[in-house]
C-alpha cells in the first residue's frame, strides 16, 4: 500500500494519465462515429447519370482510394513471352497486340492505346464497332438509357452506332466504376449491361432482378467477365448491329457454349470470328469465361462469391468497407483466403501455384501442336489439298483452338475450377494430335512424306513478319491517332462534364 | 394443482413410472460399462503370430463383423466391359483376367481363382512368383519371420521362396487382417511389410517408426495400396529374388516413378514387366499408387488419413470403434464426408460422381488412341518398319500407356487427386497421338498411305482371341487346378492351425 504524502501524489497523477487515455478514447470514438454518418449519409448528390468516378469518390472515400490502387500497373506483352499465340490469332486483332489486362482503372486508356482497334482517321476507320466500348466504362449504359429515351432499343443503337467504335471516342471517357455497378440513390449492386440481363434470362430461365444479394455480389462481374460474341444476325432492331450475347442457350460449358455458335451464323451453319490466315479455318475466339469457370469450381459451387475473394473487407473508423482494389486474392491472402483456409500464407500460395504451374505446362502443349497444325494445313493446301479434304481437319483444328483459348482467355481458370481447365486442355490436346494425324495422311496421299518445316517464328517481330503484320505501321497509325484524334475527344468530353456541374 | 385422494394416487403412479424408467437407464449405463471392460481387456491370447482373423475376432467382435461386411460382393469383369483393356495387355497377365478388386477378405480366395496365376500341377508350374503373395495375408509377414529366424534376410527368402507362388500355397491361408496392420499385444497400429519401411526411408529419409499415429492411420496402407514393382536386378542377398520394391527413388508421382523405372533394369536401361504381344513394345505395368494419388490431392493435403474415411468411427455401447469394412466413403456418407463437409448428402455424392465421369471420358479418349498405336505399331513391322525406325514410337506408348495405366489402376484416384489424373491423362492422350503420328509417317515411307484397319474387338472373347489366348484351356486348366491342389493346402493349413491350438 501507498502510505503518507508522497502516496498522494503518486495517486493523484496516475488519476490524471488515465483521464488523459480516457480522453483520446473517447474522442477516437466519437471520430470513428462522425465518419459512419458521413459515409451513410453522402449518398446524395450524384445524378442519375453520373459517371465520374471521382465524383463518386467524393462521396465514397475508402472505396474510391482502394480503388485507384489499381492505377499504374504495368503492361504485359503476351505475344512477345509467347511468340507461338501471334500464330494462333493470324489473321485475327489479338496478333497484333495483346496484353495482359491491368485493372478496371485503364480500361478506356488501354482500348484507345491497343493496336487492336487500329489507328483510325477520318477518312480511314478503324476495324472495330461501337460494341467494343460496351465493357469499358459506365458511359455506355448512360448512352444506352439516352438512345432508349428516344424509344429505340436503346442497345442495339448504341452497338450500331454511327459505324465503327471512335465514332463514340468523346462520350466513353470514365474508365469502368462506380456507376457500372452501384445504383447511385441506395448504392445497391445494379445489373447495367442488357446482354446479362438477357444471357441469365437464357440461362437460368429466371429474371435478373430476382438474383439474391450474395449472387448479385458475383452478377455485378459477370456483367463482363464472361463469354461473349458479337451477333449480327439477330431478328429485329437487332438486326445488322454486331449484337452483344452471352451464348448461354445450352449452357456454360466449353462444349456448350460451342455448340450455340455452331448453331449461329447467317445460314445457321456455324459463326464466324475470323478466317485464320494461315490454315484458312473458320474460327471462334474465346473471351473471358471467368463466371462461368467460377460457377464450374469448388468456390463458385460452394456460394462464394467473386466480391468475397476479389474484394475483401477493410475497415476504418467505425466502418467496415469492401476494397474496390480488385485483384488477385493472392495479394491480401490475410484478409481472402484465411478467412476460411487456416493454412499459413505459404501454403496456400503454394497450393495455388501448383495448380496453375501444372495447367500451364499443359497450355503450352496445345499451342506447339495447333501451330503446327495450321502451319500443316497451309502445306496441304499447297500441294493441292482441297477444302473437302481439309473440312474435318478444320473443325478439329476449330475444336481444339477453342478449347485451348477457353481454358487461357479469363483470369484465373486454373485457380477457379483447375479440374475442368485440365479436361478441356486433354480434349485441345486430343483434337489438335487428330488434325495433324489427318494432316499427315492427306500430305502422303498428295505425295509429301516427312515433317512440315515450320518458318522461324521464335520472336512476336519474327512471328508478326511471317503472317504479314506491318507492326512499323500498326504503331504510326496508333501514334497518330493518339496524337491528333484523341485530344479532341478529351476536350469534348471535358466540355460535357463541366456542364454536369451546373 | 392436484388435489384430495385421486390427486395422491396420480401422483404416486406418476413416481413409479419415473423410478422404471431411471431403472432402465441404470442397467443400459451399467451393461455398456461391462462392454467397455471386455474390450479394453481382451487384449490377451493373442500369440506373437495368431494370423487367423476369427481368433481375433474373438477378442475384437465389433471390429471384426465390420470386417466380415466385406463378405459375398460380386466379381466385376473389367475385359468383359472394356475389351479394349485386353488389347493393352496383350501378352501379359492382366489380358487373361481383370476383375474389379472386392474387399480384403476375399484376397487369399481371389489369388487362388483369378486365371493371372494360372493353373499350375507338379510338372507345369504358373508363370507367378512367390512375390505375389506379399499383400494378400498376415501369413506373409508370419513365414518372413520364421525365414528371417535362421538368420537370413526373411523378406528375400520368401521372394525367392521354391519357386512360383504356389509352392507357399499350403502356408498362405488368411486372407488380409488384423495381425498385417495390428500389434497384437498393444494393438497399436504396426508396419509389416519391408517394402514400405524401405520406401519409405527412399522417399522421405526418415525411419518409418518415428511416423506420428495420424500418419500411420494412412501408412498401415501404404504397405499394399502403392506403386510397386519386382526386381530381379538388387545387390547382394536380393540379387536374383523378385523383390518387392516401390519407386520412389524420385517421388511420388507418375513421372518420378517411370523416371526409376527407366534407371531400373540388368543392364540400367530401363526394367520390363513385359513385351507387348502386338506391339513389341517393353511396358511397364502401373499397379495401384492410392496412396500416393492421395497425398498429391486436397485430403491427403490437408492430413486427412486413410482411416479417416474409409474406416469411419461408430459406436455400440460406451464404446467408439473404427469400422473395419472398409470400402467406398460414399457407403456411409453421414459417417464420413459429412464429418467436415456440411452438405447435403446428394450434393457430396455427386460432386464426387461428377469427377469420376469427367475423367473416365478422358480415360476412354486414351485407351482408344493406345489400342490404334499397338496395331499401327503392328502394322508398320509387317511394312518392314525396322526396331530402330519404331524406337521413339515405342517409347511414346509405353510411356502414354503408363501414365493411363496408372490414373486407373488405384482405387478412387479420379476423386483422391482429380486434377493431377486430369493432367496425367492429357499427356497420355498426348503421347498416344504423337506416337500414331510418327506411326502414319514410317508407314507411308514403306508404302502403306491411309487407315489402318483394326481387327474386331468387341468383346472380351473376341479380342482375347484377337491376341492369341485360349480362354478355354485357360479355364479348364484353373478348374483342375482349384480341384486338384487347392483342397491339399487347406487341408495342411486346418492341421497347422490345430496345431497352434495346442
Amino acid at each position: 500500500m501507498i502510505k503518507g504524502k508522497s502516496g498522494g501524489w503518486i495517486l493523484f497523477l496516475f488519476t490524471l494519465v488515465i483521464v488523459f487515455f480516457m480522453g483520446l478514447l473517447a474522442n477516437s470514438i466519437m471520430e470513428r462515429r462522425t465518419e459512419a454518418v458521413i459515409m451513410r449519409k453522402a449518398i446524395v448528390d450524384l445524378g442519375e447519370w453520373e459517371t465520374r468516378n471521382e465524383v463518386w469518390g467524393e462521396a465514397y472515400p475508402e472505396q474510391y482510394e482502394t480503388y485507384l490502387k489499381m492505377e499504374g500497373a504495368d503492361l504485359e506483352d503476351i505475344l512477345e513471352e509467347n511468340p507461338n499465340v501471334t500464330i494462333l490469332f493470324a489473321g485475327y486483332g489479338f496478333a497484333k497486340d495483346y496484353n495482359k489486362p491491368r485493372g478496371h482503372i485503364h480500361a478506356v486508356e488501354d482500348v484507345r492505346k491497343t493496336l487492336r482497334t487500329g489507328g483510325p482517321t477520318t477518312e480511314n476507320p478503324s476495324p472495330m464497332p461501337n460494341t467494343c466500348w460496351t465493357c469499358k466504362s459506365p458511359d455506355v449504359p448512360r448512352m444506352m438509357e439516352e438512345l432508349a429515351a428516344g424509344g429505340k432499343d436503346g442497345a442495339s443503337e448504341f452497338y450500331k452506332g454511327g459505324g465503327k467504335w471512335e465514332t463514340l471516342g468523346s462520350q466513353i471517357i470514365n474508365p469502368i466504376g462506380c456507376a457500372d455497378c452501384h445504383d447511385p440513390e441506395t448504392m445497391a449492386l445494379k445489373i447495367t449491361r442488357t446482354a446479362l440481363i438477357e444471357g441469365y434470362k437464357a440461362l437460368t430461365g429466371n429474371d435478373i432482378t430476382e438474383a439474391t444479394h450474395q449472387e448479385m455480389r458475383s452478377l455485378v462481374c459477370a456483367q463482363c467477365h464472361v463469354e461473349y460474341y458479337f451477333d449480327k444476325n439477330l431478328e429485329g432492331t437487332k438486326k445488322g448491329a454486331p449484337y452483344l450475347v452471352f451464348p448461354w442457350s445450352h449452357g456454360i460449358t466449353a462444349e456448350d457454349m460451342q455448340k450455340h455458335l455452331d448453331e449461329r451464323g447467317p445460314d445457321g451453319k456455324g459463326h464466324k470470328d475470323w478466317i485464320h490466315a494461315v490454315s484458312k479455318t473458320r474460327m471462334y475466339k474465346a473471351q473471358h469465361p471467368g463466371w462461368e469457370f467460377w460457377q464450374l469450381g469448388p468456390h463458385g459451387m460452394q456460394g462464394v462469391s467473386c466480391a468475397d475473394c476479389h474484394m475483401p473487407y477493410e475497415s476504418r473508423g467505425g466502418m467496415k468497407y469492401s476494397s474496390h482494389h480488385v485483384t488477385s486474392p493472392l495479394d491480401y491472402i490475410d484478409k481472402t483466403c484465411q478467412v476460411c483456409h487456416r493454412q499459413p500464407e505459404e501454403e496456400l500460395r503454394k497450393a495455388v501455384k501448383d495448380r496453375q504451374a501444372s495447367i500451364k505446362k499443359l497450355t503450352v502443349k496445345a499451342e506447339e501442336l495447333l501451330v503446327k497444325a495450321h502451319f500443316e494445313t497451309k502445306a496441304a493446301m499447297e500441294q493441292g489439298a482441297t477444302d473437302a479434304e481439309l473440312e474435318n481437319i478444320r473443325t478439329l483444328i476449330r475444336e481444339s483452338q477453342w478449347r485451348w483459348d477457353f481454358s487461357v482467355a479469363s483470369h484465373g481458370a486454373s485457380f477457379h475450377a483447375p479440374l475442368q481447365v485440365s479436361n478441356l486442355l486433354a480434349y485441345s490436346i486430343d483434337k489438335a494430335g487428330k488434325a495433324r494425324l489427318e494432316l499427315s495422311k492427306v500430305l502422303a496421299k498428295h505425295g509429301f512424306i516427312g515433317d512440315v518445316i515450320l518458318p522461324d517464328i521464335s520472336t512476336k517481330a519474327k512471328a508478326q513478319k511471317v503472317i504479314g503484320l506491318n507492326a512499323e505501321k500498326m504503331k504510326a497509325d496508333k501514334e497518330h491517332f493518339l496524337k491528333n484524334m484523341v485530344p479532341k475527344w478529351d476536350e469534348e468530353a471535358a466540355k460535357r462534364h463541366e456542364s454536369w456541374n451546373k
